[in-house]
């Protein structure tokens, strides 16, 4: 399966520059890694919901977490739909034509029944987020006693029907644009980190450790 | 009305972390304005749908743009609930405890009906738009043709319903894990960007105009 394209289903086809879709694993999986941060839409009491939160990947699922008393958590693991996204900006494209401005871009997006983590899949999942973020950070780190460790959930989404949208375009312009003496052109954009800040309040003679050392926000 | 407190209402009253949640107008526009692509939540066929698009702000309104044969927005401009959100991440902290790992974000989250722009706002809602991305650009570009024009729907939304979400701290860290010689801090990221790429199709003897640039993604 991980090898093989994503179903494009009805929800998932690309209707608006259909180009740009991609459905094959490979990049939908590529898209999800490259962020931390999705943004969750579900419905409660009839009404949209958009909820930013941390997410990770394992195989064919999509991980959050949070407070065992959040609504958003109490009301999706009920198995209610949920509409999964991940956005990168890459760029901005000035075009000739006023109408042909445009953002590059990388996206995912997944529909489907949020599913509640058991237990027993609890702390390997939490593990993998962890170690994901900065390998031997779960290792590192004082463990969950058991008040933290039942204040925290965990939902998930299988990408069963999953897409994703990609424009690393310059502006589409029309021919008689082309021919015309306006520039055109593209500022990439990315993810930059700045050094990493100690904790105001750590000890002294405590050593930065290799986690943090070598944290790439890009991995590769 | 811009310099005031947005009203805290029901859904924007923050439950969790409420420590972070800010609600006056000026916080939650800047956090909009450094932005420019933001997530909009809508219900379609009873499931939740989540949108990442352009969005711009003009005084309590933002503002986004698409297609007239898009569905979001054919399905939006019938007034349908919608929720505007706009994510900064600004870093990620690595706790002494394992459950204490944290990401440093601003967020805004708005609520209320989506709002058809009319033809008489809609040409000043697009120049808007491009002006704010980068200064002169709407009188740069050739101006849309009947049909473009005809093409392009522009959707806003009220801020009366809205909160923002601010997380600048270091780990919450209990005191027996601040005792401990366990290393904490804080990874700072931003938004880059590289030199400006003229459009391979570009004709030659086409100097850069000043709004590329001078272009910078981040604004103060």
């Amino acid at each position: 399966m991980t090898e093989a394209s994503s179903p494009v289903s009805d929800r998932t086809r690309l209707r608006r520059y259909h180009w740009l879709g991609k459905y094959d694993r490979q990049t939908i999986y590529d898209i999800i890694d490259a962020g931390i941060i999705c943004q969750i839409g579900y419905i409660f009491d009839g009404k949209p919901y958009v909820t930013p939160t941390s997410h990770w990947r394992i195989d064919d699922y999509v991980y959050w977490h949070g407070s065992s008393a959040s609504r958003m958590l109490k009301t999706q693991q009920t198995g209610i739909p949920v509409c999964f996204t991940v956005t990168h900006l890459d760029g901005i494209v000035f075009a000739r034509a006023a109408m042909n401005h445009n953002v590059q871009f990388r996206s995912v997006m997944a529909f489907g029944n949020a599913e509640f983590v058991e237990e027993d899949k609890k702390r390997e999942a939490l593990a993998a987020f962890t170690d994901k973020l900065a390998p031997g950070l779960w290792d590192y780190a004082r463990p969950p006693n058991e008040q933290e460790w039942l204040a925290t959930k965990v939902i998930r989404l299988r990408l069963d029907e999953a897409s994703a949208k990609v424009n690393d375009l310059f502006a589409g312009d029309e021919e008689e644009d082309l021919a015309s003496d306006r520039w055109s052109g593209a500022v990439p954009l990315y993810v930059a980190q700045r050094d990493v800040i100690p904790d105001p309040k750590l000890a002294a003679n405590i050593a930065m450790p290799d986690f943090a050392r070598l944290f790439r926000y890009t991995k590769k």
